[in-house]
């Protein structure tokens, strides 16, 4: 492509309303121009990215034994009311009606068509496992559409659904999708983690979110460092230590601290570290309430212990009232060492190991030290209700907890029967019995994506793109202030030699000057960028400089060659 | 591609809305599903199909320059009140309200939001000439969607529009997509015409329809059969004979016609060729009525009759009572000689160039038989007012006048000023003065030439795909009754070969029994069968026969890839 026959439109200023990095550099660099609240022009160079990312899917999905189809983006309201999603996806599915006063959405997903369509087309186990995919562009009705491309009403999506008799079979698929995934967000050149995800109102049995890090994620991830473990930090397992609990050295000992009510407060006082106390707090569980029991240096994780069977599914602290009546003591001074037998006392794990520990004196002003389980206080269940904390060893037993920021950038999920019950969608089986399919779906946010590259790959200058995903490859900047018909003509010729050898190439002609020219290839982030000018060809080099690198040099045609090949 | 992997789903039951060929096939080869009325799911075969068409109509675009963006489907109400089409464009502007009672349409059309980018991005005529192009789903809420994909109301499309400082400018962008149009439709293996289309209520200076030829096609075209030549039959020119007007040698004479009134009926009472016959017509003109004179073998065209200085733009044939007040004489026997000084007489080119002819008495139950103009009769003006038929001269000079049917799948239009006046649409000239731009707007309807394709191509058995548009060029099918593994091996090893030479190959390996097999390939189109059998492997043939042909033949592998390469 030669730029001056281009559409590039590049801004100094960033809108006051672009809040995240890639909302302004995508606005500066002019890859997308805003129509109005979460609605997004993609002028052509974004449309150059957006393309290169939807190729990458395409290819991988196919590859990975997908056929792909094309539904409606508008759907009837009918469907949507056999799921009840109708009511209760909310106020994010846009309603329409037509000019017959029919009623239908702009589909925000495509479960309920899919299911409709597997249902009159599939009949018999036979045809089955199949995945269907389409890209397609998609609208939800965000209340507050924001940060450009990465939250916008209207967007690009590629959505899979895959159909099984049994739920092995989904199982099977759901690996499948889950490396092909993989294997997308890795040609890409993105670094992400595949994370173990709760499935929340979804329901089915297993999902995972892919993530790409960046520092301005909005979801706070737990990975190893020496596996692909990744989970949500909620719900990161934390192990219990391998070290047996130590027997009791010490005698338990009630000593003042009049003042000291929290875990610093108590450590600096007694001189202590902090992974040798144990806090202490109370819930309201189903039946009065309930001691949670965590290391001074650890905190409560509330979505582990929901699962606990004491617990509710959303427990609540128990006010400073309830706990003066039920212990007589005020909160900052509850242990677990004599406290009433209807409080069951729930330890985690790694509190559950230690031995002549610090722990509230359940008496105001005063802490017990040399504590220890089973001498002086009860377990109830031990169990795993603590956060996981950087440096904590990997639940895959690989490597070390690291924490990083995600964006999710897409999302697999086996959905179980839930969509092919509710719409009745099954097939006859090898005894001839109807049986209800299994589903599983798998999205990727392909225009999220190129939001989420930027957050993770830019500098000061502006983007710095993967190769995968650069608008070009190459750019190759013409420095002619004097219209030399020679320089003109290396340009021109090593432009088309490039193009030639199938490398991405962009011709810069448009006769800019050298700053505001390079500005441009930075801002728009292209990976190469090779200069040529009337001095480099007297010496036979061009001037060549990779995006991430700081520093250019010269480089000889062969040498360019080489290092692009 | 492994059709035991695919989702094919032929059916032989015709569904009973399905009124034409094109809905019917699609259906029964399984290339779309009914969701709702006239919405589509493009199952798998289908889609196979709408992406070749897309990527050739990418290609081409993109060859003549234009420079690929994608806006929004959904549009703000506020653009469209700027060109006053939020009312104007009718019921089929779906019209959307979001969560915040904000008021949108799904975009039928993109000349408002490319006018808003337009202006907001474009300050210079030095950035003059653009075209921008898009591919993408629109809706238009049709009152009554019929005929598949058809006429549906989401629908893909590509949307192309230009903008320029001059008139002129838009000419040669007009010239250029008017090329690659005509090589897209070329490329797909369509008979098609270009045809001089009224612009009608867009406005505008010029305008193209790209019609593909079919014998159901909506549209009525008169083309040249010598030369590119099209238009709608009721724009088509009729030129002036090139013979001048013979001397009179005949005497005006009165005949007894008492129950002829139509010129069959004179010309075989007198035994004159209808062709030497006038017939007139009054109708009523901006001034009292008007006279309207053609050949006896010939019918006014109203639309090129509209075009007269004496009648307004809607005209209307004057009542018998009106007639006989102007003339005293009934309709059936009204001629040119001796009518009221007050009625013009307008004569059609090929009326004028007669001599001696046949026409109305003027008197009930007589003609004249031996009228010449001038002589008997006076002529107001001479003008091309008649309809073309068949075996007229092609108003290029080149060839004779054939009529056609047509499916409409692409306009261009010079939309001028239009657009860019009503939203203040300008750049800068080089005088620095502000310049309101021209524009062009180029559509071509997607997924409307896959319907108008199998119009214009099917036969008793199915669907007769060009090889462009082909969901495969070749199917190769395998007659293996016994589960023969060197049958089965043969069969993958041509598949297999074909693939790596870039053959857009399918395999049928379902097991299915040569009948139904053959069936399905030939539903469906595939242009090249390919039978992998023992017996042919024993002769070392495969049975090749082409989509397009009646009978199969034997050829070596050396001769099939000869056929396909």
């Amino acid at each position: 492509m030669r730029l001056s026959q281009f559409h590039l439109a590049t801004v100094k200023e960033v809108p006051a309303d672009a809040e995240v990095i890639s909302h302004k550099l995508m606005l500066r660099a002019g890859m997308i121009r805003k129509l109005a609240s979460g609605l997004y022009t993609w002028a052509p160079l974004g449309l150059r990215v957006l393309r290169k990312v939807e190729a990458a899917v395409r290819e991988e999905m196919l590859r990975a034994g997908a056929i792909e189809m094309l539904m409606p983006s508008v759907q009837p309201r009918e469907l949507w009311e056999e799921t009840g999603r109708w009511e209760k996806f909310g106020g994010q599915l846009l309603k329409i009606k037509d000019r017959k006063e029919q009623e239908f959405c702009y589909g925000p997903t495509h479960e309920e068509v899919i299911t409709d369509f597997a249902r009159n087309e599939l009949k018999s186990y036979k045809q089955l496992p199949l995945n269907f995919f389409q890209i397609q562009t998609k609208f939800r009705d965000e209340i507050r559409p924001r940060f450009g491309v990465m939250r916008a009403r209207e967007f690009l999506m590629k959505d899979a659904y895959s159909f099984h008799v049994t739920p092995e079979s989904l199982g099977e698929t759901y690996k499948v999708m889950y490396d092909a995934y993989s294997r997308i967000f890795t040609r890409l050149g993105l670094e992400f983690r595949a994370v173990d995800a709760d499935t929340g109102a979804i329901g089915g049995s297993a999902s995972h979110e892919f993530q790409v890090i960046a520092d301005s994620g909005e979801d706070a991830i737990a990975y190893s460092d020496a596996s692909p473990y990744a989970a949500n930090i909620e719900k990161a397992e934390a192990l219990a230590p391998s070290i047996e609990r130590p027997s009791p050295s010490a005698e338990l000992a009630r000593v003042a601290t009049p003042t000291q009510r929290t875990i610093e407060e108590v450590t600096a006082l007694l001189g202590v570290p902090a992974a040798h106390t144990v806090k202490t707090i109370l819930v309201r569980g189903r039946e009065g309430l309930v001691a949670l029991c965590v290391r001074g240096d650890h905190e409560v994780n509330e979505v582990k212990a929901s699962h606990l069977p004491e617990l509710p599914d959303e427990s609540e602290l128990a006010s400073e009232d309830e706990i003066l009546a039920a212990t007589g003591t005020r909160p900052g001074f509850i242990g677990p060492v004599g406290l009433p037998a209807n409080i069951p006392v729930i330890v985690d794990r790694s509190a559950a190991v230690l031995a002549d520990f610090v722990c509230g004196g359940n008496q105001d002003g005063t802490h017990y030290t040399g504590t220890n389980w089973g001498r002086d206080a009860q377990i109830s269940r031990v169990a795993d209700i603590r956060k996981v904390v950087e440096g904590d060893p990997s639940p895959d037993g690989r490597g070390t907890i690291r924490f990083a920021r995600g964006i999710e950038v897409g999302h697999i999920f086996q959905l179980g029967q839930k969509y092919a019950e509710a719409m009745g969608a099954g097939v006859l089986d090898d005894q001839g019995k109807m049986r209800t399919m299994y589903m599983g779906c798998y999205g990727i946010g392909v225009s999220r994506i190129v939001a989420a590259a930027i957050e993770q790959r830019h500098d000061d200058a502006g983007i710095v793109w993967p190769e995968a995903m650069a608008p070009w490859r190459v750019a190759v900047c013409v420095i002619n202030p004097k219209n030399d018909p020679v320089v003109t003509e290396a340009a021109e010729s090593l432009y088309q030699s490039l193009s030639q050898e199938g490398i991405d190439t962009v011709l810069d002609d448009r006769g800019l000057r050298p700053g505001p020219m390079f500005a441009d290839m930075e801002l728009i982030g292209i990976p190469h960028r090779v200069v040529v000018s009337a001095r480099g060809l007297e010496s036979g080099t061009f001037e060549y400089r990779a995006r991430n690198e700081t520093e250019a040099r010269n480089v000889t045609r062969e040498e360019l060659f080489g290092l692009l090949g």
